[in-house]
């Protein structure tokens, strides 16, 4: 009789719902200032970064959640050459910005410097080095506060950062004041792409509400999603951009500008992958459109 | 202090990997002559078919599946009248098959004829009546032995089967033999759908190796996909066709042939989500291309 | 590969502490006006009672908990004719209660005759008939209620109840006042007996504060417990008496009684295991000398 | 909405059976050349160190099970001076021997170094600085080739193993050969002492054995049991003697030998308790008698 794997990490989404992974080491258990980190390593996924109870991405997938969050408005975007990146942690975030050969300039705000240090020391893969290239330069601040003060700007900021919770780092990055900052300290062009909660038709809700909000501050807003199997969830980002409607993409538009690019180094985006990430299933266009809420300073939005 | 929820349903889908539902109600407990059977009622998604430990639909999102499972080939047919359904205890797959006004004759041929009659009794919304239609005639029998003794021809053979576990009633219906008969019983522009395995990247094995067997029978197979919440997981289907190409179908054409046949009660299904279905990511693309193994009578493909 | 068990009834003993166990079927599922009630089968238990989450009694071991409940009391009263019991729904407490030849009546009280019903239906051997004996009476009222009113007088009270759970039925048994009602309807040599919570010695706080305020009403208590194996823990009862102590019992003087009564039939109790359960590991009587709660109507105590 | 905890050790006892216990932080996590090891904070038992996925001694409790291994042998023998003890890597064995002032030497053979130095390190007031009295002397080797080859005599053997599990490091001292071994390298008035197993009368097979097999090889063997809360269940150890009948002490005489020898700091251990270790329950004595196995090199025995 083979004894079962006794070490669990157990991530609630609900009361009544939850996904268990057995660990097969801890590699890292802290807290930081600002949120409680867990570094694990499990059969299925490999090492994967826990903030605050939930994972922020595996060794296995974390392609999949930095590629799409990444590359829709890089691509979207003719000339991206200042990009700010708001939290973005693991460094992944940089790594794919600089595969963009117009990349002159990535300024990374996260709040939290424990979790940027302790990424680099056990997940040394996720930025794999790009933290270190010329082009870029960490503030260890509130993003907001940066925004707020800096003369920069930007042709795309990129928000990643954990979900809005009580007491959590990152529920001010997620109302219409903040984005209303972030669209002025973007130039003409400018484009923001954030991950934005669960594309689950069933709690769709905070994916939708800032949606909605992001509607508020700029001209063009889009959902789009993608399965990320350490999450056992579908999730959403946003990407919303001041001039170009981002629905004007198509496969082949983004197949030939990457080849332009030279870039051939994706393991998940291309034509086709962006094709299926901005079809929306009818259920979730339609779940999408009765959340009417709007995420304000004074009116927070938290998520499980 | 609140207890917490105190029944659980834990689906493992490895040894170290599994979703945890809570429990509100234990509808109905028991074993067939085929498989253990359950019903759950969730506080997520509301009650639950359960077949050997499998989550196989549930109330709040069944459409989803069913609506997947079907509704492709049937708007890939021209004119689909005559249908087959192997398995499909719920009853949901004929619910949605009747949409389609051009079809004359159901025939739906399941092992087991005390989970249909729990179906009935306990998910009447499933099928909806759908199975009193005059339409539809139920034989409970091996679906294998039916369609080599059968004289019948059909436009469209729906597999809506549990997945191929030792000892289960259903790995023989996955095997080379059994799409070569399935072929010989299909008329001119024939075409058979059928649920195929998890599409996470991560686990496409299964997926993939039904495909290739697919691709021994028939002249056209594609696989597509859907996110369906209660499985947590992306799940795969695999359409192989006779005559016409999957491909061939776009968005437009999808929606003008649903408006043509006056369907408008689809929650899920309609050309932009079709067109999210076939769209098909880079990554999980290229991990299909790396299997290779053929589904045999001799040589039958297990999953945990 | 074995797919592990799917169905599990988690039972929390605190927020960071739980019990899983294995179920292979549902037997029943239901609310009462007054409690969920849940009657499972386990491979390890055989089937259980469950009340609001908590395991009351199980096939395998309900003989360790009622006799320990039942037979101190009964013994060290030298002649028991006429014996209440509070709560007790199983049946079990009166089946023990019988074995005693001395017994002319027995009236119990239980608030929950859903309960009591669905135990003769699906637990048939706890009562094994002893509830439809001539001299047994059932009231399905609250049992507070009906010591105030009635004009009996009693030998023995037997207090079976769930425990004090905010809004559950049977806080208001355990109170200073209750104890008070139940020793003026004793007789000059009565005696009650309780289950009283968990003896583990981390969490005694209840057990001791029910100690402590039966001491408030009665000349003797004493403390004493049995490892019940479905609990996965020591259990605690109290004994209080208006004339004997129950000290004075002696491994000899039990086996010598239950010789003289007749009663060859018993599997856990016996001189032996009385000396067992009487004798108070050192720790647990420290951290019972540090609990100096009293309970009372307007200071209920509450367990998790 | 409070996120529940979530990590989570659970220790199966069966593959239907576990306990779960919410962990604060991982200490530990690795691998020796015999062993699993971590080392986890939780919030019911503080530090518990696991072997094996198994929970061996926690910080709350440690002293339950510490001083009902060491002080039931040591106080029935009169004149405790050389003592042995196979095992006890956690050093809080050696602390409890010292407490006997008689004693004059005591050596320790323990195979796996690194768990010695791991509680040193992690846990150090399991040993309290013990392990470095100068009449401590330790080994790391296979405890049964240094009783052969020693030509040391001991008072007492004390056996403090993990459980017997295949490919562990201990089942081959828990057979005849090994008891016939330490019987021979035992003075004329030696006894040994070991945990033996869960006392639970549902799976108390494993501890009845060794019962069994010690009988073989000594004159008078002792089962007697203490409640674990960590482990949630009773804990079974054995004593055997060449001489002295464990069954001769009375709570009195127990008392009365610590007073003499000066031992004023035990938490559990006193004669009140040693009459409850020993006293056993009427179902365990039966469930005992009913188990024939004799473990022997060539049949060892392993439990879950």
């Amino acid at each position: 009789m083979t004894v079962p794997t006794w070490k669990w990490f157990i991530e609630y989404t609900s009361s009544t719902q939850a996904h268990m992974h057995g660990v097969k080491d801890y590699i890292y258990c802290g807290e930081t200032k600002y949120q409680k980190v867990e570094i694990i390593n499990t059969d299925t996924f490999g090492r994967c970064l826990i903030l605050d109870g939930k994972i922020q991405s595996a060794e296995a997938d974390e392609y999949i959640y930095h590629e799409s969050l990444i590359h829709p408005a890089m691509v979207l975007h003719p000339n991206p050459q200042r990009i700010m990146v708001v939290g973005g942690g693991e460094g992944a975030v940089i790594r794919e910005i600089l595969k963009h050969p117009s990349v002159k300039k990535v300024i990374m705000v996260d709040i939290d410097q424990e979790v940027v240090d302790l990424c680099e020391k056990y997940l040394p893969s996720w930025s794999d080095g790009a933290i270190k290239d010329p082009r870029v330069k960490l503030y260890f601040m509130d993003a907001r506060k940066y925004l707020v003060q800096t003369e920069e700007t930007f042709d795309i900021i990129i928000s990643d950062l954990t979900e809005p919770i009580d007491d959590g780092p990152s529920y001010l990055l997620f109302t219409k004041e903040f984005f209303i900052i972030a669209h002025n300290k973007l130039a003409e062009e400018g484009i923001i792409a954030l991950q934005s909660g669960s594309f689950n038709p069933i709690i769709i809700g905070c994916h939708s509400a800032i949606n909605n909000t992001l509607n508020l501050a700029f001209n063009h807003v889009c959902s789009y999603a993608a399965f990320i199997p350490s999450y056992d969830a579908t999730w959403g980002f946003n990407v919303a951009s001041k001039k170009h409607s981002p629905d004007y993409l198509n496969k082949e538009e983004v197949d030939s500008c990457l080849r332009e690019r030279n870039i051939d180094s994706l393991k998940f985006y291309d034509g086709e992958t962006h094709q299926h990430m901005f079809s929306i299933p009818k259920d979730i266009r339609n779940s999408k459109e009765k959340e009417n809420r709007i995420i304000e300073d004074g009116k927070p939005l938290f998520t499980y």
